[in-house]
């Protein structure tokens, strides 16, 4: 999928319109383990990335980013203003980004971008309320079993260390949930 | 302050239009201790409310609404489907309200109504964010003292026992805390 589907796709819901992409794309690659900078917003052609955050006692990873996502620092894109998180590309990535000011300068006119910005934003709190939820609701079994029945095509291009840090557990105890499982 | 005035104030950012409200608002009032339903958006006129998940071991607190914000079991109102959390009136609360049908007409055409829910549900994400880094890179000391400061004229109405859930610690450990900043 490119980002203009992607778009076009959301806004055709609400629009009987013509659709035209009125943002300038740039489409660029990034290196498996480079850091994937975090002024502009990306569409995930190709690639996985994570997210990661220096907490007091290590490194904590909290989001994937796979194919056909949008991603970004969102709380630094939209306040742009530094952040404590970082995006790397655990994969060679192929993405498609914009920048945050031409964002701007769309979102006070048209009616379609709002709509497009809206629905995003709308998916990416779900998807934070769901981790909160989650850590607080199921087991690191029931969270990993969901994690693969969803990416089961990218996930094992994972580490199983990374794994871990994503659902906040030590890599032997996911070693003995994924071995119970194929048991 | 009203719901008007805050769609007032988020919407003349980005038009010059005469303002006026699309959505039919409704003004209402819960007891102390009831239960605040989950099918519509509010408006927190007056009054502390607190959003609570069931765990496996207990209750814990993950939000709390103060005057002047909008509020909602916002998973449970974007999916319209039940949701595993429950938002109780701590305090008597004076609320508006406006319904998700209503809303979801309006957003097929109207730019201000997609601009207001985009900035809402932004400020969700990273009210959202913010908590999920917080936990990892905050003490409950430093998480208490922010939550002080930003709210200190609320704070007082919330007991200890709901704060040490909110925060994730023991309540013994919140007297603790208390006694040291006093001190």
């Amino acid at each position: 999928m490119s980002f203009y589907e992607l778009y076009h796709q959301i806004v055709s819901q609400t629009t009987s319109n013509n659709i035209q992409l009125p943002l300038s794309i740039m489409e660029h690659t990034f290196k498996k383990g480079t850091v994937i900078t975090e002024k502009r917003a990306y569409f995930m052609k190709e690639g996985i990335a994570e997210m990661t955050i220096k907490s007091y006692t290590s490194e904590k990873i909290i989001d994937f980013f796979f194919q056909d996502e949008m991603f970004c620092s969102l709380s630094s894109f939209l306040t742009q203003s530094p952040s404590n998180v970082q995006i790397n590309a655990i994969t060679a990535c192929t993405v498609e980004s914009f920048t945050y000011i031409e964002l701007q300068d769309l979102l006070t006119y048209s009616l379609e971008m709002n709509q497009f910005a809206r629905i995003i934003i709308e998916q990416a709190y779900l998807k934070k309320a769901k981790r909160e939820k989650d850590f607080l609701c199921k087991t690191a079994e029931e969270r990993y079993l969901e994690m693969f029945n969803t990416h089961k095509e990218f996930i094992l291009n994972i580490s199983v260390s990374k794994i871990a840090k994503y659902l906040g557990i030590h890599p032997e105890s996911l070693s003995r949930i994924r071995k119970k499982l194929i048991s």
